[in-house]
């Protein structure tokens, strides 16, 4: 049979069961939320349709510059990164990358990915606190912090990093926001509860507990109006590029089958002494 | 330099990096959990393998029936079954058997693969109350009722099916169950407890709300005395056969980028109308 | 210990495990290639920061305008793409948009995401051809169309599609190249053994086999400089975005398991009748 | 609408087109290869029932027996083995036991996981020159050999390992399937062949190239008449345990983010000297 869109009878369930808003098609005809492709091609970057494809609506070149940040400033966190390892690992396996980067982006989840989407939830939960309760943001951040470790734990997402004293990357996208601040292109409520955030941690626990990558992106996110759960999705695109780029080295490397450490290590083995099967009967 | 197991300096900390109790291996000998390969070669079964990897000590031939039992009725549950449906549209996309297993294996989360550790949660909370309120297993699976529903809302996992009027998996397993409480092998408590939870559902409702596979099969992993968490792991083994079998059949019947409904079936698309890319200056 | 980089004694063979020119970081510092992370931020794109993570260098922002064209034309096909409808499927099972993402894009191997890759290595064994044995490209691409069916088949990756009488992506992004071809960015050689083999396929068949996006994205990537097997992964990347916001809309619009037909259509059953399981013995 | 069985009108091609000899599935029936669901639990093992599910007849228990040594022999080869390390990374990266068996089963590729497949192959190969080429076992043993040497290089799959002088799950297998001739389960015409082929490596070299665990499941599965594409996915259901166990002994060891080697080692850096990011205009 031809190819066709039902619209009534038996099939119209089956072609509704698949219904989306994001992507029109007809023989010829590709168009992304109404765009004819053949319009966008040239027209808008990478960054642009990531927007698009996600928020249904174009970017000005300006958010999309904001975009691009939080996105490009994530890419990578070295080889003891366990997503980054697995990609290498995975390439040496005798898989094509495509499998490479879904054993690795796979594992960005709540510890790994997680920190950014939870950093927007803290903001949002304290600029909800201002938006309800008439507070400032020195109050409605107090409120907020107690309320997170009420439902979480001491742990602050977005803020303090194991390994950088002053992450390098948290301090330059904050100017960046500030510059879009400056140039009317983000209200900066977020900025300024994150900025507040890091303030009180400082005050309490008399010494900085500097925002790290997470808290910074989730800033960016929280301005754009990006919703936290999307955020991570994001955060996977990002650091889908360093994961690529990785398994991508160690496939001209080689190797076979690598595993974590030189293969002439062995590990420490804790469990029963060497022990005899019982019979069975 | 040559394989070695460090037991100090600098390498040690590498070492135990990756410790383990499960498998202990020198050049020429495997042990697991103490065990030599070649004692257990011949004298375990497949099922006995998986409890020694998981629990740590062999099980009797018994428990281990109990187990087959388990892992041998959620292998398919059909086509329609997303992870059963990923398996075979995979197969068509030129990936090998590995990676159409780990596209299927990887949807087995909390609404399609965690039923039955749900109603093992529940059923572990009503085993709660029995043995710290000192109250019958009636009272305590009133209570337990209760509390689920406070907790997660009115949807008792392990109970009633959106396709089976009653699933025949539950009741056949349960008469296995009920074999091995008269054999001696297991307590039977929690078979009592699932059996209660049916009753009050039934009373409830004025209608059978009949225990599910997931009910069923989390009567056994508690009766074993299984973590919720491994008993989705578990399941998570089960069903990967049902999905090998399936990506399986797809590679022989062929076919090449198998999408969800027939070829010449549109989607219905619900976005805006076709509209132009507005200049970007 | 303190963080360090060995440089000697047993450690330096664990951190050469792991070795790599991509990435370089001490605490306070990470730098891509040697350019420091806060230098990046804000002032390339993340486009360009994928051509620098997978190239090794900075792009000049035309070459980028390529690899945007690339990228953001291949990002999605429809709800029919096993890769979408696994996405979707695997969003309403419970797990995260990292794990949705992950099993869809698992699925981009040579039949679903090869295509390109092909195409590639079919246009540089022209180009081989011409370099080597001093012929045009007219020559050239009949020795390569022949070698290529020689080894694999009548079947020309890059040209003709299933849906399309007309890819409407290809002539557009060969209208992108033809300018970066005017504007010296690129030599244009590969568009112009993809225009060759294009009207060499329509002289044979007596009717056009159009370029579609495989065969257009390869002329993209060959023009610069991308190796084959890498296209594969930027064609992972460009498709992650659609699968992002496929899985991103289908847990905006809720379902749970969904399968890839309505509920109450069953599958057809082909296998033998209801028999009795035999006596084990 | 109420659940169907299409037989004809528009909806028949969508039943089709997920037609399987599997599972037959009405309201309250389950059938695999027309054997009910409720007279299978508890008169097959899951050792049958992985037979029955992807060879579509139930094993006699002898036949069975031979499956489950194959199948947990090779459910684990340690920490250092890729699939197992990527398991115990992921399980520390905040996604379910699914996941993390999806990340590590996915990279049983034909490194990792198709030594058997190949070895199959290799013993097929000889079968047939012996079938087909009227000689015997030793000159069909020479003449495969050559041939696989021509082919794929002078590495024979299943024979040889980097770690263990000797396999110690090959000759114990063996003696399995030399227990299984005498009873005549088997013909044994592979074990043969492996043992043919595992004698001319040691003339030719002058010393032992012992079989390892590919070469004996290899024989297994051949003796037992499994493809061996098939072969790799079975392994990979054996191997599944083993990720299963590390994955959850991983998960009650707790560890955020594990990483390949400890946290306070660096990897080496062979990539550029710090360098400027030059203006983009």
């Amino acid at each position: 049979m031809s190819i066709r869109r039902p619209t009534n009878g038996p099939e119209k369930a089956v072609a509704d069961w698949w219904r989306t808003d994001i992507i029109d098609m007809t023989p010829g005809e590709i168009g992304y939320y109404g765009y004819p492709i053949e319009d966008l091609i040239g027209n808008v970057s990478f960054t642009q349709m990531i927007w698009l494809m996600t928020q249904g609506s174009l970017p000005s070149p300006e958010k999309a510059k904001l975009l691009d940040a939080a996105l490009m400033s994530a890419v990578d966190h070295g080889p003891q990164a366990p997503s980054i390892a697995i990609a290498r690992m995975a390439a040496t396996c005798g898989v094509g990358l495509n499998n490479a980067m879904a054993s690795a982006v796979n594992v960005l989840g709540d510890v790994h990915g997680g920190a950014g989407e939870q950093a927007m939830a803290l903001y949002q939960m304290i600029d909800d606190i201002v938006q309800n309760d008439g507070v400032d943001v020195v109050v409605a951040t107090q409120k907020g912090l107690e309320k997170q470790r009420e439902l979480f734990g001491k742990f602050i997402p977005g803020f303090g990093h194991r390994f950088h004293p002053v992450d390098p990357r948290a301090p330059r996208l904050m100017a960046v926001v500030e510059g879009a601040k400056t140039d009317g292109e983000v209200e900066g409520r977020f900025l300024a509860i994150a900025q507040q955030v890091e303030l009180q941690l400082e005050q309490e626990k008399g010494q900085k507990i500097p925002m790290n990558i997470d808290g910074a992106t989730a800033v960016i996110y929280a301005e754009l109006g990006v919703a936290p759960e999307l955020a991570r999705g994001l955060f996977c695109l990002s650091r889908s590029v360093g994961i690529l780029a990785h398994a991508w080295e160690q496939t001209q490397q080689g190797g076979r089958n690598k595993g974590p450490i030189p293969r002439d290590l062995l590990w420490t083995y804790d469990g029963p002494a060497k022990r005899s099967v019982p019979d069975s009967d």
